[in-house]
């Protein structure tokens, strides 16, 4: 510990970790007790480890990458600029540094990705005394977990599991083949993060195998992992229903013109389509200028449209993510949310005609008329709402049967999408109704 | 296997379920092979393993309470009517069911209420084969994991953590004092499930001992629970960014009229406050009676300024879900937001302004005072996304001080707010840029 520096705690050189500036990093690392350092360096994200092991001296590195677990690993070179790879690479023991370069060619978010490929191995003849003994010193490769044990033939296909627990409990005379479960559930290696990680609280595991189509056992995914799969989905998804590109970073961390970029570009997109309200506008010009009355309540209705269809898109997003509600569900949804709709308009729609008539009653707002401009607006929101609702609702359902990322239908877009349609209804209601008193 | 019925598999029953009939349910898990018939129970939810247990007959249940763990017993028991409990609780063996009214008493949200209060316990003064022996013994009373073992002395307060992997690679004549970590992450009963998450995904961990204030560990939480949790979490976040109450069940489980309560109340609400454009409208009739032109442009201005508020919004609320952003760094989100809010604004603006001017100059939309009223839009633009960018990004904050949820800072809410102030930025530039021409 220098002398002039206050003497921090490893909690507290962890919190301020995102603002300190390289070299305090380096410093407060090198200040970390021996005995928990370890600890602290696995406790960093993976950007973070990779920024520190490059702020190092060359000949401090190797004991901080030789920490890493092969999948771990992986995620620290992806995180690493792909010029300076090497300078890590070159850290590794040889069977690492396979593992890992093999590692790389899946997908990041990917089972294959995401999967540790040493995990605990028996025969299916052994006995179970000696399969304990045999874990024993597996313990000393540094495989993910010896909670699960798999048990592999001589072609390393997976042919069943035994947990320790199971381990514990059985004669030890038995044979594995004898207690192992074969019920397996078992992930293929390009199966998407997300699928996975519904299959990990489908079954409540601690861990999955993950084979090839051979059925040749390829490593196993940890929960743990999960919980940040799981995280990261989540953030992805909540940014993307806020009307935005996902992040794919912390706030403090990204910087500044990316995140501009990242936000400009929807809402640039959101812009242009809502000149379209514009256009919606002037087509309608002479209505306007006949009963300027009929201007008071458009940002009323088009935004009780876009509030309903950013409901309705929400839920959507959400269920369809859980797999909860699956694309052959839709025309379920559709008439759940038909039935929604309508019954959410004519709530608004009965409290803006009592508002109408309360508000011409008290301040005499509205003229001879406002019966009829009651009407209308109520009649309106019950189109508008019911029209947001469904279209909220199938937007959704519409992406993913593209191909694309259901969260894109967010808020905004539905709001903007909404909007214009909102004011064709608007103004037609109001022509049926009006024509020949106000218009 | 019933004749009439067609021979489904249990993965098939499995994502059939939430569509079935009581009666279909019963006849399926009957159907369920026997050797996967706990795991299949298990993969339920609880409300769905509450509901087939009390839809057999009495002397049936008492098979499938038993095979909860006690903190899964507990779930299930929250999801059952009050006055139905007694039916499951009565089903349990004595020790169970005192653990299970024990953490009962728990908030449900809490470490308290999602921790199992069995676990693998050993001896300071034990020797690493006495403990490894002594855990063996453990497994047939159904601890949670033997993965970890908690060292305890006497008055039953945690001293320290062994491993299997520590135990399996440490000497067998050595004292579990000598080889246990006594660097632990603990949890107290009352801490939070979101902060909970947390600790997990900064510390990388399986499990997670929880300690009352004497230090004494009443139970752990393993990671397992810690990914419902996080996805729940999710969940509620996702569907309060859509503007609504968290719907707290899956899509087509919750009912009909909950659903539309749950719906209608926050849209009421929106409604209400987005009756204040009309207010704000009509103080501004004789300003748009003169200028209808000026009336085109206000939903292309009210939702830019509601869509980059949503965006501020939703990037805080998740930050600070995620413990990115803590309370006391507003002032830098203040600064960071102002110029995000300030570039964004003045992209738009700049769009704005080129696209009137094309307008103008291709049809002949806007008259002789295009350039002014294009000038007009362009420097509302630059207000009123700058207003929603700050109030979006300060509204969570101001939220999470009251001891509110952030994430009632939904897209909707902060769109309806930024609507009405919008409203009065942009007559107000119109005012002072048109003045003597137009108005």
């Amino acid at each position: 510990m220098e002398p002039q520096r206050e003497q921090i705690s490893a909690d507290e050189l962890r919190d301020a970790w995102p603002v300190l500036s390289v070299q305090d990093r380096v410093d407060g690392f090198k200040s970390v007790p021996h005995t928990i350092a370890d600890d602290f360096f696995l406790s960093l994200n993976a950007k973070e480890q990779s920024d520190l092991i490059l702020s190092l001296q060359p000949g401090e590195r190797r004991t901080w990458v030789r920490l890493l677990a092969p999948d771990d690993a992986v995620d620290v070179i992806q995180e690493t600029a792909v010029e300076q790879r090497d300078e890590l690479l070159k850290e590794m023991d040889d069977a690492t540094r396979r593992e890992v370069l093999a590692l790389l060619a899946y997908a990041e978010d990917d089972a294959g990705g995401l999967m540790n490929p040493r995990f605990a191995r028996v025969r299916p003849d052994m006995t179970v005394d000696e399969a304990i003994s045999y874990l024993r010193r597996q313990t000393r490769e540094k495989v993910e977990t010896v909670y699960y044990a798999y048990v592999l033939d001589n072609e390393q296909r997976l042919l069943g599991v035994v947990s320790l627990r199971q381990l514990f409990q059985a004669a030890g005379n038995r044979r594995i083949r004898e207690v192992m479960s074969t019920d397996l559930v078992t992930a293929p290696e390009n199966m998407d993060q997300e699928a996975l990680s519904r299959l990990f609280s489908e079954h409540g595991l601690m861990a999955i195998p993950v084979v090839d189509p051979q059925g040749k056992m390829k490593g196993i995914v940890t929960v743990d992992d999960i919980v940040d799969v799981v995280q990261e989905e989540a953030t992805e998804d909540i940014q993307k229903v806020g009307g935005m590109e996902a992040l794919e970073a912390p706030y403090f961390e990204i910087s500044f013109p990316r995140m501009v970029k990242k936000r400009a570009g929807w809402l640039t997109v959101l812009f242009l389509g809502e000149m379209l309200t514009a256009s919606a506008m002037a087509y309608f010009e002479h209505e306007i200028a006949r009963a300027v009355v009929l201007t008071l309540f458009i940002p009323l209705i088009i935004s009780s449209g876009g509030n309903s269809g950013s409901q309705a898109s929400t839920l959507v997003i959400r269920a369809l993510a859980l797999g909860e509600v699956r694309l052959k569900d839709w025309w379920r949804v559709v008439r759940r949310e038909f039935a929604s709709g309508l019954a959410l308009g004519c709530i608004l729609g009965v409290i803006g005609l009592v508002r109408i008539l309360i508000w011409e009653r008290v301040f005499h707002t509205y003229g001879e008329h406002a019966v009829k401009i009651g009407v209308t607006v109520a009649l309106s929101l019950v189109g508008v709402v019911l029209w947001g609702t469904l279209s909220g609702s199938m937007l959704p359902f519409l992406l993913r049967k593209l191909g694309a990322d259901p969260a894109s239908a967010s808020a905004p877009f539905v709001a903007t999408l909404v909007d214009v349609s909102g004011l064709v209804i608007y103004f037609t209601v109001a022509s049926a109704v009006l024509t020949g008193t106000l218009l």
